[in-house]
């Protein structure tokens, strides 16, 4: 029997990229697909990819119907969504998985600080698995209610992470410095996102501070055993899918590169979508397009500096993929289950 | 038991996306893939998106070792390359699908004038079946040696088919403007290939005549019965897939609106890779970028004056998703298997 | 003394690059520029490419103060606008130059029609001169409003011209395949117009019918002496600026390759921004990225079917630059003034 | 009188850039360019944008007619071509430019390692001027032979000079993360400068090590009065034109950002082609597309961690643009002649 999908908010990029990788998934179907603004129009008329594979058309959001309707819910909506109505989901014996960002964050205090409102469903907050099955597998396979990490977050811990968890890196002076191409922006009217304006050109944004930086100071504080404190300059680079996180980092104390590879080989040893690559590699974002892994190299070109280069696709790894790889877990699937596209090259 | 598969001249756009392709093809296995210049190479060293899909490393190109490993060998190579080495393989009793251009022109003068060279397997041309499934179906099932279409006439064809073959529009004065991406040039190292070339740039190129506008009109005149006319005039978008067809003709006798549709989606019925849009759409290229679908728009913007829109993604119907569709028909597959992706949209 | 420019609905595409071209124009000098969105706004705080060449702030549109303060007002606003506010100008001897379509059809039934809205200046329409200065310097020589032709219309008529002046092509049976730049779209902020959206894609639009084929039948038709119908296809290409119109006809009488040739150099010989590309040639629309100029090839691929390609910078020679060169000749000025850039290439 | 230029190798990027800048050049004319492979053809030929604007043709490199011709000469060339010449043409009193790298770097010895040669004109290295105006306006116009800076090093010492010439950075641990359009990699035919490949995708490379470090180190070590230890890791993004340097730095002792701020729009006052934006900016490349401006925002996003954005165009500030800025003061030219034009947005 198929694990019964929801998805609320269903009309922006990580809606139509869900689908697109559900339409593939063995054990998964989607059942109910919400939309305000496009309730009654058909998810094949909006997202021209999707013909012949859904007969399915955008309804209202409603929580019952849903709760009927599906045995899993995604929202891939803005923050302050999921918040409200995961909720009544959650009651009714529903699992949700958060595309957004209503509880990827513990402390509602900081949530408050970074998302400009205050968080009204703090007992949930409290019950929800980070998603970063690269972390917390085990949890999630446990898990109700499942906060997917944003798309930077995903690059940067998978990126930082063998070299914090040993304790080999200064934790108080991390530099990220990341790249996204422009559909991590979503698919909104605003005239920077516009062809003409993003197209061709490249620049910085947020330096003064972007919510995904507390998100990934949480995360890798817990695994640092210490805190953590990243400077983290966001970019929007004139393609339509991909991160690029270029990280900086000191060594504690000396080692040399071919223990740095050895380090982050073994570290993702058997991770079904890390792919560590050999020694002098530049990963490039077009390597994973379309698919749901992350490519990390790991290079050290002076004494005691550290570069990592870290791509995933935003919207796959990033996003939907990594959210059905957390499907997967929850529902005790394959965790490769639906995921398994090779990447689209050129 | 799989159908195993060799690949002559596997470092192009369509070879990698061969490999793509088949790696998820639930019936078929690449067993040899060779190269001259890459022998010994892996091929996910040259194409990344292919880590831990494979263990599989380019060879000299050797007829014996062909034969031995392989049911079927797709050349992608330059036209003059499979006249010498198919033979010696369908000998040997491996059926051979041709991706480049050595088989598709019936007529030897034709290709001599075209190609600038003679044809120098005249006997294998006479066999050859040109591998449209939407017109050639059952010969293809039949077939030993098949000429994979070229990717303007596969839109294109199939743009004019409905049309042509009921006998409707005046077939001396047919008009194809198609544009294509970039990859549609190969993976070849030229100036004009180059980004700060290609890019933000349009131009038309080779007005005065293309290789594809003979295999054209030979295919649509079979079906028109009478000889097809075509000015042919191909531009270079700043894009990497996709083709896009506008094709003009004039009705030979009036036709509402209503009837042409019903025509297209009539021809099409049952086609598994041919998609008529409802009446009034304009198809993007991106709508099939990655999948192996051709989507089809008819307008009649004047009475009598036919503009029909096609599009297909160069390398996938218009090149190595047709090779597998051809090869799934030569084996007795499911025509679709392996092809079943969705285009990546955005 | 400098002709002192006022414009109107600065803040599109069309607006900046008036301001671009403007500030490097020896004769001339903005003195007011207008949006009701953004006054007070600094012009370079939203276009950050004209720090330290203005001084400028948007200000309300005010008829009486523009009155005061310009010599010539350019109105770049969507249509509907210049026809209220342009009497008021132009009733107190200030010329206009109106970018947008308010003047363009001399039938005002035609306008209503394509525009969905009356006319509701037909007098100043009656007055109003069309502004291609390769047809109508000397009247445009004398005018008081000038219509600023369209970008497709620029590029279809220079290239349709030399023959249909002198009687050589059916008339009734043209067709402009034309592919635009997504800055024809404008700077607003609409879904179809994202960086996700019109990138990396190409699509047709408007098949049934676009406002610009009215525009350039009516003129053509007067040039042509007899009746000229047009089948008009515009597409939308991947790239910020430029238009590639792509021109069919059948000759009326034969003609060789040579005369053709000859027939376009003549007609062009002495034109300041049209420029007749050796025999064979494929324009690029790089070649005239950010400059004044058309450039156009002529080719006959079969006898009696002649191809133009017609190329221009849609923001150049398609709205603004052409915008300058008429307000040159408005006020006696060299026709080049201001307009001497070269292309940006790569 | 004007001066009578000659470019040295006018083929790639940077010589067609020479060749559209002083096209508008009030005092300057090239009289001479050379290109081994393309000697006979007329610049308007390979680049056509250039039609209108030259009668010129590309001969072979001859010193003795070039030293007649010209009164100063533009190396366009890759390195190891004007060691050579140059000294030839300088002997005979003409001046030299050298937009490549042979005199850059002080030290032959470090010359020999980044480029693997060893230096054939350590004389004449030893006279050269490091072109960068904003360091050395003064020597620069007493120069014979001016050593034109690199891009990446343009808009990295633009950046951190400020701060390095004041000591207020630990100098030892700044970090430039610099992106590069596709330009920067030149007008040669290799496969990763492909459309298909540097298209819609962002890596890094020589992450190991690249040869502007030196270059940088060298010039900031001088101005900061110590050592200056640099982690330099470029990135090619896929866009045509333009540098963005996102540059890292510890304050060797507190500051608040309006000191920064200040601190830099001193430095910078009254500097032609260096622009210091408001505080909070973000420079995008597109705001410099096409001119010789540089410019740069400051950043505190934690205390004592800064943060420098720096945009150029590679080609212009990077390149061509700079040498003639280099050209204007060597002859007492007015040092903006020719450079005036406005950045291309969109």
């Amino acid at each position: 029997m198929k694990v019964r999908v929801g998805i609320v908010g269903g009309t922006g990029y990580t809606g139509v990229e869900l689908l697109r990788i559900l339409a593939q998934h063995p054990q998964a179907r989607v059942t109910a697909i919400t939309s305000r603004g496009e309730a009654g129009t058909r998810v094949d008329a909006l997202f021209p990819n999707l013909r012949g594979f859904y007969d399915l058309a955008f309804s209202e959001p409603d929580p019952l119907r849903l709760a009927d309707a599906c045995d899993v819910v995604f929202f891939a909506t803005p923050h302050g969504v999921a918040m409200d109505l995961a909720p009544q989901l959650l009651e009714r014996g529903v699992k949700v998985i958060d595309l957004g960002a209503d509880f990827r964050l513990r402390d509602p205090e900081s949530f408050a600080r970074w998302y400009g409102m205050d968080h009204r469903s703090r007992d949930w907050l409290a019950q929800a698995v980070y998603g970063l099955p690269e972390t917390r597998r085990n949890e999630i396979r446990e898990a109700r209610l499942v906060a997917n990490p944003g798309c930077y977050p995903t690059a940067t811990q998978l990126g930082f992470l063998p070299l914090l968890e040993r304790g080999l890196l200064d934790a108080q002076g991390l530099i990220a410095d990341v790249k996204s191409g422009v559909s991590g922006a979503g698919r909104t009217a605003r005239i920077p996102n516009l062809f003409c304006e993003a197209g061709d050109s490249f620049s910085a944004y947020a330096v003064a501070g972007h919510r995904h930086q507390p998100e990934i100071e949480q995360e890798l504080s817990v695994w640092a055993g210490q805190e953590v404190l990243l400077t983290f300059v966001p970019h929007l680079t004139p393609m339509i899918r991909g991160i690029h996180a270029t990280l900086y980092g000191r060594l504690s104390s000396p080692m040399d590169t071919a223990e740095l590879q050895a380090l982050f080989e073994a570290r993702y040893q058997g991770e079904p979508f890390v792919d560590v690559l050999p020694a002098g590699s530049h990963p490039a974002t077009r390597s994973v397009r379309g698919g749901n892994v992350c490519r990390i190299a790991v290079h050290q070109p002076r004494p005691g500096q550290i570069v990592v280069l870290s791509v995933i696709d935003n919207l796959v790894k990033g996003a939907s993929g990594q959210a059905v790889q957390n499907m997967n877990l929850l529902f005790g699937l394959p965790e490769d289950a639906g995921l398994g596209a090779l990447a689209l090259l050129p």
